[in-house]
């Protein structure tokens, strides 16, 4: 049983087998695998548990949702034990998000059990890393020279993080911009700074990063229409961008703070086309997970 | 794609063709629609969710639920666009409970996603007067001219506002009565107002509704057994009742206050019998919406 | 429609036959029965929540969760019309864990709904129990003359509380062990106590009981350390265990209070088996109780 843990793992022919996974998903080529996931949230999510409901059911999986035990998850050794006991019922596959890092004691994987990181702390958030490459694969048929810019709450964002290092991978070249405090120095190695402005007139992709007030000091908690004018995604900035050039959002939006609220249904927009994508890349990456393909060090830590 | 709103947009013609629609389901002739069906619900809900959840499986639907989200539900932009995002995940229709009146942003429907209304506040109820409606057709074949009283906490209750609405549509005289303090002025043109004891008389049907002191300020909640003296259905009241006139009540009922507790299942009483009806017309709405026959004005606001 | 409500019902004949048909259902005789199991639970559960689930969806069963009810679980008339309404919807059967003793409104069965208890209050466990005498029953082929010590938190163990009873009515003998301060004098007529050296070095199967610290008064709280020194399984004391005996635990396990962590995975340990068990052991129950099989006198209380 494979696992997905964080993109350190995969390398360029591993992401590659699995958009032409989700590719044949999309043309209607759908295994029924059956059996049973496990949804353990110990933070609140709407799009990515619905997501992984979605792919696993259109798999012909049933659900099962462990949100209550949230409590528990901060606690690695008790996780732990709650998977070992799923795996007991046997159930086929956990979906895991985490408030924190990644256990370490999780750093291997099950025998019958295929872990699939949901999203960890501010840290990793794989399954989002690998959605918006498949979107950009769609739209540029290679990752090879595209110039990505994620912009905005870089520090707080596991998007970025999981995005920096796939991206790379995959042989883009990815920019980073936004407000000196959500600068993230951890992010230098792959990636480049640029002005905001010139950021926004050099990508194939802007990617704007949710402002997560919920993770601030009172401080840095961003106002709506300063942040905008500021460090947002404008009517005219978004007229500075490269002809060819799109427009990303993990989700969920906030209107009129890093986007203006008319761009998010934009003809530049893909922000719904990467949510419907989601879908398509967690039941390639289930299948992979549980019938096999995805082979072993994709989950050596 | 078609949705349930209010039960203003709904005519004779439209209502009928649902009934014929859950009669052939109540015998046995159930379409398998597949997908997901999303319940998306602010307010606690037994009765109504585990309804549509069963009406919903019934039909081969897959169901998610999107309870934790009630914090963002009083915000009617951050719920359009969690609609959006759950019909860009594929998801074919929303089963939603606002604690407050029906967002102004979700008057119009979804290209993709039916959207259908489980209760708003103390405003409307469509699929509740829907149900209780297919109760008195199947009683007296036809709601013609049938005399219909709702007792009780008009005020606060959603359910009397959709049902005088709907069965004034179907041609049933409507009466209200109980308590002044809870009288509601806004219903005046639907209904007529008739003391107690007159309307048990007189009525077909007499539909008690449930004392809702969770919605009180502390002055008027109703004390039990003096409210089921004054304004409940005793067993001395039921005598007076027509010989052919039934008992309904929308639940949970509160024994001994808004009526006797033997009366709950006495052979007058249609309750479980709405309850029963309340999955086959919900069937019926699901198909109808999903996969067609609901004409495009049932939704225009 | 039969129900499980406690293990008083059972008697020896009634064991066997569902331990047979769990055996069938293990060796992938699994029929399909369709309908709706609903989840009620009043108190939090992982694993045994979990294990119906997927016992309910192996025979091809729909799932609903009323987990939010709880506020109105300690109600016991409201409860029992909660279960009427669940009813009247279709659905086949309630899976009830209660935070106090099982509600006397409850006592009989009800004609078109299976009651299951999956634990009330600190009083019966029937399920657990069940599961625990399979795993036995797997082991050694009878439990006639077999010896079983339940040891530690007695007091607060609605487990030790099923398992005394039924383990008597399969013939075992069943004793007692652990703080004097965790005895549980209502046990005296299904067991003999031991002190703990003693009982580790006679018994087939040493079951140890979770310290259920949330159920603890402060005084009487573990301290981890200390309490595996005087009245846990450590490896020491594994040692002087008979050469064929397993240990048991219901779970979730405290590693390093009640046992010893390593041996929570030893070659001894049943724990994981009688995760796996559970599963089946519901699986036959739910079938029993839906489709026929359990006689009436079962749920005659």
């Amino acid at each position: 049983m494979h696992s997905v843990l964080s993109v350190n793992h995969w390398n360029r022919e591993d992401v590659y087998a699995l958009f032409h996974q989700a590719e044949l998903m999309q043309r209607g080529t759908v295994p029924q695998i059956g059996g049973m996931a496990a949804m353990v949230f110990a933070e609140p999510s709407t799009r990515t548990m619905v997501s992984f409901q979605m792919a696993a059911t259109r798999l012909g999986m049933n659900i099962c949702s462990l949100d209550a035990l949230g409590s528990s998850l901060s606690k690695g050794e008790s996780l732990e034990d709650t998977l070992r006991t799923l795996q007991a019922i046997g159930v086929s596959a956990a979906v895991i998000r985490t408030g924190h890092d990644w256990p370490r004691s999780l750093q291997r994987s099950f025998s019958d059990l295929a872990l699939i990181n949901a999203g960890s702390g501010v840290f990793e958030h794989p399954t989002q890393a690998l959605l918006d490459a498949f979107t950009l694969y769609q739209e540029f048929g290679t990752l090879e020279g595209r110039r990505v810019v994620i912009a905005g709450d870089v520090a707080h964002s596991r998007v970025a993080r999981s995005n920096a290092v796939l991206l790379n991978t995959l042989g883009a070249e990815v920019y980073v911009s936004g407000p000196p405090q959500f600068a993230a120095a951890d992010l230098e190695q792959w990636t480049q700074w640029l002005p905001w402005d010139d950021a926004v007139s050099v990508g194939d992709a802007i990617m704007m990063l949710r402002v997560q007030n919920e993770r601030h000091q009172d401080r840095d908690k961003a106002n709506g229409e300063d942040y905008l004018t500021s460090w947002g995604l404008t009517h005219e900035r978004m007229q500075t961008m490269q002809p060819q050039a799109i427009i990303m959002h993990p989700g969920p939006v906030n209107r009129d703070v890093e986007i203006a609220s008319e761009l998010v249904d934009h003809q530049r927009s893909r922000i719904l086309k990467q949510v419907a994508n989601g879908v398509l890349v967690r039941m390639a990456l289930l299948w992979q997970c549980i019938k096999g393909g995805r082979r072993e060090q994709l989950v050596s830590a």
